[in-house]
């Protein structure tokens, strides 16, 4: 740093953000402005970044964020060495450059800090969903962010408010669900986890929404391919869970890969902007999804280089571009130069940008303290929340009297998720045995049972192993485990990989069977006569209609996280209630795709009895059996008439008529009589998660604000028209007059 | 009729149209406007409306329209019946009501008078499109309209300008296919085909569009489904067949069953008027789908009953419901005494129905001579041309040397539709085999053949008869020809019906496959080693892969019509040459869908290597074998750089190197380099039928207007942006630079 510090406005701490701002931002050169908006990567991404490179883009290119560690092909991994690093680039970027400007770190930390050896590893998101439990998961975000800050990061690429209607697309486990409602009730909690009461916290961090809009509706199931929707389904599906983070103060907003109507959004001013801050009221900075302003020119096509591509993302709002790389700084220092692009334009970006790093106490110190980070990252509080969540989310599809265990029992375990830790935690994790926290499930079953424990695997995830030596052990067994489902994978980078098996089929797939190799397998155990347990540990809903007709349990793990072993073990073994239910629909063909609950009313044209049924699924949404026995009493409204500010006071009784302790999610579905366009014939409105004694009886009351029953009409936005609302929970439905109102 | 006719202007032939509409309409009760707005049917439709029903109404109700013959459940089918009842009940409307208002009578004939006894019967929609012969639809739909007005019909629901997206959907193989630009012009081919001149002509009928806007994209192929698409793709897909018969004048247009972002057509004064009237131009009548109105109630649910339902159709722009029954009536009459609906609404309506009738006559002679009407459907010359349309579309997917056939061979048939005239002419047709004109394929072989035929069904469409005696009848021939595919079909009515068997799978199907019959059936032959044409006569794009794999010859049919069997039994054996191309693509599985050959641009975030291909079906949208071979010479373009008015002048040299005459389809497809909005990485453009005798060869010329390259921007409407546009033909690309402009 070539100047004293002490001399300048924006080095007092004491002085109020915006001045300190505008005191840097009058210092600033061109190139500084410009690399304050752009990011650099160290690792391999495409081509390889070494440290000296990502040195070297701080202090010669002024770039002013930096990711090292925290994602997938990232230099580290142990927290010591992450450490070590963060201070030394911090240290260069104080020193070495004119300004001293600390460097913003990001990671990809969205199911805790996952990609750190030893880290609390949450549920993904498909998991998390299923504890349809808000509170967990903001402890849960809570304390991925300390880990995050803790090694030196600020910003998290998480939560993930996409929508999950797309079975086949390779990141629907990165979801909450295909519920807009509980999205967005769990991306809102992560936010308030993440940012806590606000980023200038030590132990917050900066959330990401992320895919804004539409990411998750590709055509084909295909990643990053274009969702073509209407202006009604973006608003009443995709948007909602980023109106909730909005609510919720989320700081910065992810635009997703693909286009949305022809607009790619890393270019669109229309989504970036006036939809994004002018609609939708979100005032933070955007962060390019990596590679997405490359794509304008190279994939959308909607540029002729990379240049227009700068400017593009820049004049449709783009704040930072994460892995833009020095080639971006130079090509918006060019375009200012060339009066393409005007300096205030990057001046309002970059005020956005330091004000983050002055509130985060950057200025202050950017460094972090290496004993701390190792004890800290995976200490075991956190872990045993972690244990808590994966707990919460497992979901028993199916059960004819065969769970739970009562440990006596002689144990075969099989199937290729088995043992491996790895496709325990799945994607945006870790992909190394050594470097994941927690047991397998096989060693979290030795722990557990008192019987005695048999393996064999039989099969990896795609193909077959000795099935005939796991059928021998099977039938000695007087249960077999069999662990089925899909690895680790991201993007485009699945088992296939992992396994030197081409398929063809991951991680975006067409076939949402399991593959031949564990239906052989799981068909040839169940042959034995063995009664046989079926455990899911899969980043989507397959179609196990084999399995749903012939094995008597089937236990649904999703990607469960670093203490997933125990938790599954511990559901077999009975001493966790089997609590989640199902975030998404379980389809029974592929063909008979998009299935999901809230689906619209439409005509039947001609014959009703021969009309399929257009929601049919293997196991519905919201779907999961308990080892007690619940039984709802009446369903009462306390008024049934209400304005469109009150909310409708719903009273259920719940009793648990088992013998022993379980869990419910009580669920509100809505419809709407006759609204003023077709709206679903039912939808997830609200839900609670209840546990009761044996024999407990508890009255379950449940506040919905009439506004939720509302929905969005194009051109007029908002509404809640005055008309009778259905209101369903288990069997029952009450009626209530709401008077309506734009919203 | 009370008054004397002579003594009111509105019944002198010499006024001008308008002057005789205003004079009737100031003479009309509400009573007798609202009767012209409302149709009724004769015959099973829900219940059982006799033609004392149907007399009932025209003169106690007044009604305007009646459908007595001409679709699926009407009374008559035998020509002869068809004129007398016709006759009888123009004479009710002269004499039996107060004005003595002629009735209009409508037919669902969409691919010949098809469901008349002994009609022509041309290829339904799919066969139609796989032609890309616009002129020869013409002629065909000229045909159609002598037929049907030589009945005493007047108005024909048809054609079909939906695009063809989803093959599940069991009204696809009603399209013209998944080319928004073939399917555009196919249709208005078929609009200048039935309304010639004009509809004063005594051979020509109304023609309506349909089904407006976007029936054809339902979610999961559900009939009546909701469509919710962007309005980036409503344009640039759905919209443009009606744009391209809007141009060519079309009478009228039916909105679609389903709801469309929320909006169900039959109410939406968005669709019906602001942008079907406003944005193109349509100043027709609009004419609801059969049931269209009530549905908005009844299952739509934006209403609450069906005096609401009748409200708000009128409201949205509605002319005519078209089997509304004397119900209706009754509630417009009510609306308007209410004072909910103004008078003069109705009158708008009225005007356009009364000037309708006027233009054709029908004041003057609505009476149809039942001789005449004898000679006229059915005739050979009507039924040569549906032969020459079969021939057209006949399409070679596969062929390992096999064909054609020499005519020597001993040949042995098999396969559910071998020896089923019902399903040579596929849906919207007679389903008897009596009242079917022509040929089964089976009798045509036989016709065609010099050596043996033997025969042995093998398998119905859903159920196996006796494989093993098909199989040793083609072990004993030289070639087996397997007729497969689909029945008779239409909306929720399919073989499931007909034969007896629940597959769950007609029409709407999640599997694409062939059913297991049949497939047991080809294998079984196949496996004589006899060599096995498949003969596909089928609704859609089947998945056919093991036949792909391993049967020698593929011939895809669709339904080819009456005519259908000769012109199959002609391509086997060579006295036809192939000259269909597919309009549609044949998916690999369907997980994959959507398929087709448009589809936009989009990043591969990461990995390109894995990603799995965006377009690849079995065989490709534009595929079709020939028994010649062509060779593309160089493709020019006259001029490299023009302007927006202009055209591109393309010409490519075409030569049949081959031993015989063929017919190549000449497919010019384009893309262009850099838009504003993501396009699509290729979609056709222009086309052109060239037939080339052995050892010809020529230069083919296409004129492509520059603002066919252009494309719908939402918010600016339609644009031709200055950029550089690639123009492909077989393996040749040009590049032409064309200055911009909106259109």
């Amino acid at each position: 740093m070539q100047t004293n510090g002490d001399d300048h406005l924006y080095q007092r701490p004491d002085a109020a953000v915006d001045r300190r701002v505008e005191d840097l931002l009058d210092r600033m050169t061109v190139q500084e402005k410009a690399g304050q908006l752009v990011g650099t990567w160290g690792g391999k991404m495409g081509e390889f970044n070494s440290l000296d490179d990502v040195k070297d883009a701080v202090t010669e290119h002024t770039l002013g964020a930096v990711a090292t560690f925290g994602w997938g092909g990232s230099i580290g991994t142990e927290p010591g060495e992450i450490v070590d690093t963060v201070n030394e680039i911090q240290q260069l970027a104080r020193e070495e450059t004119r300004l001293g400007i600390p460097v913003l770190f990001n990671v990809d930390a969205v199911h805790g800090h996952a990609y750190v050896a030893g880290s609390a590893i949450f549920p993904n998101g498909l998991g998390t969903g299923a504890t349809w439990d808000p509170d967990l998961a903001e402890r849960a975000a809570d304390i991925c962010a300390t880990e995050v800050r803790a090694t030196g990061a600020h910003q998290n690429y998480s939560p993930t408010c996409d929508v999950g209607r797309e079975p086949r697309w390779g990141r629907v486990f990165e979801t909450f669900g295909e519920s807009p409602r509980l999205v967005g009730e769990m991306a809102a909690a992560k936010v308030r986890g993440y940012q806590g009461e606000g980023i200038e916290g030590e132990e917050n961090v900066v959330a990401t929404a992320k895919h804004f809009p539409a990411y998750s509706g590709p055509e084909r199931g295909e990643d990053a391919a274009p969702a073509e929707i209407s202006e009604y389904r973006l608003w009443n599906t995709f948007l909602r869970p980023f109106e909730s983070v909005v609510d919720e103060g989320v700081t910065s907003v992810m635009p997703s890969y693909n286009s949305t109507n022809g607009e790619p959004m890393h270019g669109s001013h229309r989504f970036l902007t006036d939809l994004l801050r002018g609609e939708l009221g979100f005032d933070g900075h955007t962060v390019s999804d990596w590679g997405g302003v490359r794509h304008l020119h190279e994939d959308h096509r909607v540029t002729e280089d990379w240049r227009e591509s700068v400017y593009r993302s820049r004049e449709a709002g783009l704040t930072v571009a994460s892995v833009g790389t020095t080639g971006h700084v130079d090509h918006l220092v060019d375009l200012v130069a060339a009066g393409d692009l005007d300096e205030s334009t990057l001046d309002g970006k970059v005020r956005r940008v330091l004000a983050l790093k002055f509130r985060m106490g950057l200025f202050e110190d950017p460094f972090v303290d290496r004993d701390e980070a190792l004890q800290t990252v995976g200490h075991e509080d956190h872990r045993e929340v972690a244990r808590e969540a994966a707990r919460s989310s497992m979901t028993l599809l199916k059960n004819d009297d065969l769970l739970p265990l009562d440990g006596t029992e002689d144990v075969f375990v099989a199937g290729p998720n088995a043992d491996d830790k790895v496709s325990q935690v799945g994607g945006w994790s870790v992909d190394t045995e050594e470097h994941v926290a927690g047991d397998s499930l096989l060693d979290a079953i030795e722990h557990h049972a008192d019987g005695a424990v048999s393996y064999e695997q039989g099969a990896t995830v795609n193909e077959a192993r000795d099935v005939e030596a796991a059928a021998a052990k099977a039938a000695e067994a007087d249960v077999a485990v069999v662990a089925l489902g899909e690895g680790w994978y991201i993007h485009e980078f699945g088992p296939q990989d992992q396994a030197g098996v081409e398929t063809g089929e991951w991680p975006h797939r067409s076939n949402l069977r399991l593959a031949d190799a564990q239906r052989e397998l799981v068909q040839a155990i169940h042959e034995t006569g063995t009664p046989t347990v079926g455990v899911l540990i899969t980043g989507r809903p397959l179609i196990v209609d084999w399995m749903a007709e012939h094995v008597p349990a089937i236990l649904m793990a999703y990607y469960p996280g670093s203490e997933g072993g125990h938790a599954i073990a511990e559901t077999l073994f009975g001493d966790n209630e089997p609590s989640g239910r199902l975030p998404v629909t379980m389809p029974s063909d592929e063909g008979d795709l998009p299935q999901h609950h809230d689906y619209q009313r439409q005509p039947r044209p001609i014959g009703d009895d021969e009309h399929p049924d257009t929601y049919d699924p293997l196991y519905p949404f919201g779907h999961g059996l308990s080892y007690t026995e619940f039984e709802y009493g009446d369903l009462d409204v306390l008024s049934r008439e209400i304005g469109p500010g009150e909310a409708v006071e719903l009273e259920v009784t719940l009793s648990n008529v088992g013998d022993r302790l379980g869990t419910e999610i009580v669920q509100v579905y809505g419809s709407q009589r006759s609204p003023q366009l077709v709206r679903p014939s039912s939808e997830l409105l609200a839900f609670e998660r209840v546990s009761l004694d044996a024999g407990e009886t508890r009255t379950v009351e449940l506040s919905i604000p009439a506004a939720e029953m509302g929905y969005y009409r194009p051109g007029r936005g908002h509404v809640l028209e005055r008309d009778t609302y259905e209101l369903t929970v288990a069997d029952e439905t009450v009626s209530v007059a709401v008077d309506g109102t734009y919203l």
